[in-house]
């Protein structure tokens, strides 16, 4: 409340305590409060960068509804990001290339000494995936500078778009790849891997980063006054509740478990039903137990099974062994840990119950990113300014902001997703949320400019 | 009983009336029963033919318990085949390819005006299989003719051993090859199949065959007195109950449906548990509904999902399509629609309750063949008056019987599978078991070459 209290009054007063000297241009000046509160992208421009980009990577005569595959490093990545480039040259930045191919369009603020916004998302996409997942914030991030540029609208810190490398992962199996680089995780032996006979470190150079050079694109912890992203929702709970606008409060914690169901393989003819050690018959109780697990108590927490795979998989033979995924989700890791050892207990029982072994081994795990409650307060303000509803929400999903979260205060902005389909053709949000997510995204970088982040 | 007592009868009486000049040779003659009554294989001589067949397509470096490998029509199918050959001349036939490659060695009767009796089995395997599924059929056939020519005993019918070309059907994903010949049911198209680069035709030339000459390798139906199958069980059910021969009452018909589950593919991590619409989960519900339809009315019908694939299969995407089948096996067809019907009804309440489509199709449906109850009968009075215990049951595998039963009175004789393992490295039947399968194949023979089976 505090912290509403002190950016509702940095609106209403403007008070810039910064030397002339420091602004961009001596033409640039803060605005009053009427006319920075009246700022709006345009909607027009903004749908038309999208649909513009959205032909990179789009199916041999498909339309904008036939999605895209803008696959990380891909051909159509390599234009898709120099129409990027273009653009943001034509609204008056100077892009550059981090050293993991990241890109970053820095805007001076009044005041030199203070560490810069970023703001920004990814283009690359997956296989058949939509037009919105990464487009979107990216889109908007160059749309906000772009009339911050035209009204000529100073901000104290310096603003830094950003475009980054390989969000999906879909190209090396490894997402998050630039924004790894900023936060240092991107370790030397990732560089070796190959995709498709190519190895990352070509990948790298082709879209013009120096993989020579990756420790150079770290940023340290402080470099930034703040992160914000602004991206679609990708699930269905904003288009349900029919709020425009989700403040995230969180990137989930992501545990990923590998099950290994041993059976015993054998003729499905000549096996009596009672003799049977059905390896797909135990994955199959594993797999509803898992979902029954994750539902039984309240809360947003989700758990998949994705991936399965039978061995030998055929018709007539009795499964032996089912390797399979489980993955849960949540913000709470203590949470996680208590769902997954009630699947641990199930397995045992799943185990004793159809004469097979079932090992689970965590195979990965991604920490929770908590989003800055400050950042929140600044994009509930945003929206409370544009008179947009909002709501809390986690993200279940990853996103470079989970790398900038451990270097700084980040947030994120969610718009809804139709249906809740993303990673798909049908992925969609209307043009008004677009509009409105983009300009809750200007505002709430306005708003973060005029506070104190470090709380 | 009625038949029982015919074949006591003759072995009592062994009144051939059988004009001389039919005999094979001069010197043959008929027996004294209790000089008949004592007949019994070589176990010996019966074990190193099996071990020595076993190096055809063994592991390199393995012994006799690393299994085999080999597929009909392989390098070490032709080997194996060539040892057969010439295993048939060292006990004094002469044998012959028919046009699909099957190996067929005739010993003649004393009455050559009677149908022969026809037994073996085949010597192909599974990848990976065991040493006894096959050959130990083939084998004791051979054994039981060289015994007979050892003593120099006449039977009244022809004997003709056989062993069966592509029995397993992995080559060219159709098993039955050489049998199904023989019964007219090997259709010209599938000449046309290619398997691993080689058609089919090249395949069957390979083992000495030939393709052009298919229909030559008919039998019309009433051309054989009687087919008698020596298999392993390939299933626990006599060693379970200890008992070591089996009378098989019929092969089992098969359906085999293809279920498809559509349900919606989507973001694992931003979709809420209640807005998903899993096909796995779906899918899971199913496989485990097919066990409990199966298992819920006595019986020895068998239900089974072999074989499942995920679409997309990935550990963060919600599955949105899942394909696998359901194969039921059962003698009785009505039973099998019985509880088709109920996977129906069971499929559509599980499609309602997750929120997916399940579409069933039936693949594919075999026949059950039923045995000859009188050679059934002449079994187990082999099995009696060797004083070892028998049973009834189905046979839950496919067989080359199946085809010959299209065509005239077949019975199978089984003996137990340690464990119930087939298609295995670790196949395993006694040696004890071995022999007493064969002596109750030769004294089957030898009561069925007295009973008119036609019944």
């Amino acid at each position: 409340m505090l912290t509403r209290r002190v950016f509702l009054g940095a609106l209403a007063t403007l008070a810039i305590p910064v030397p002339r000297r420091h602004w961009p241009s001596p033409l640039w000046r803060a605005r009053s409060q009427v006319e920075l509160a009246a700022l709006r992208i345009d909607a027009t421009r903004l749908r038309h960068t999208l649909e513009s980009l959205s032909q990179f990577g789009r199916p041999a005569n498909g339309s904008f509804a036939d999605g895209v595959s803008r696959l990380a490093y891909s051909d159509a990545d390599v234009q898709g990001r120099a129409y990027v480039l273009d653009l943001i040259k034509s609204v008056g930045l100077s892009p550059r290339l981090d050293p993991a191919g990241n890109i970053l369009a820095r805007r001076d603020g009044a005041d030199a000494s203070l560490p810069p916004i970023v703001f920004g998302s990814h283009i690359d996409s997956v296989p058949n995936g939509g037009n919105f997942d990464g487009d979107l914030g990216s889109l908007s991030a160059i749309e906000a500078v772009r009339l911050l540029n035209e009204r000529k609208i100073a901000t104290r810190h310096p603003l830094e778009v950003v475009v980054w490398a390989n969000e999906e992962g879909v190209a090396f199996n490894n997402g998050l790849c630039g924004s790894r680089a900023v936060a240092g995780k991107l370790p030397p032996e990732e560089l070796e891997h190959v995709y498709n006979g190519v190895k990352k470190t070509d990948a790298i150079r082709k879209i013009g980063g120096d993989p020579t050079r990756i420790p150079d694109a770290r940023r340290s912890p402080g470099s930034f006054h703040c992160y914000v992203e602004l991206h679609i929702e990708q699930g269905g709970t904003l288009e349900k509740t029919g709020i425009p606008i989700g403040v995230v409060e969180g990137i989930v914690a992501i545990d990923r478990y590998d099950a290994v169901i041993r059976g015993m393989a054998n003729h499905a003819g000549t096996t009596p039903m009672p003799d049977r050690h059905d390896a797909l018959i135990a994955a199959a109780q594993l797999t509803l137990a898992v979902r029954e697990i994750v539902t039984s108590e309240p809360g947003r927490q989700v758990g998949t099974v994705g991936h399965l795979e039978v061995v030998p998989n055929a018709p007539n033979v009795i499964p032996g062994v089912v390797r399979h995924t489980i993955e849960l989700r949540d913000l709470s890791a203590s949470k996680l840990e208590r769902l997954a050892q009630a699947v641990r207990d199930r397995a045992r029982q799943i185990a004793a119950a159809t004469g097979t072994t079932i090992d689970l081994t965590l195979a990965s795990h991604h920490e929770a990113a908590t989003a800055s409650p400050v950042v929140q307060d600044a994009i509930e303000a945003a929206a409370d300014h544009l008179r947009l509803a909002h709501q809390r929400l986690p993200s279940g999903a990853g996103h470079d902001a989970q790398s900038m979260a451990q270097l700084g205060p980040m947030a994120m902005i969610f718009v809804p997703s139709i249906g809740g389909i993303s990673h798909s053709p049908r992925e969609l949000t209307s043009w008004d949320d677009c509009a409105r997510g983009a300009n809750a995204l200007l505002h709430a970088v306005l708003a973060a400019d005029r506070m104190d982040v470090r709380s």
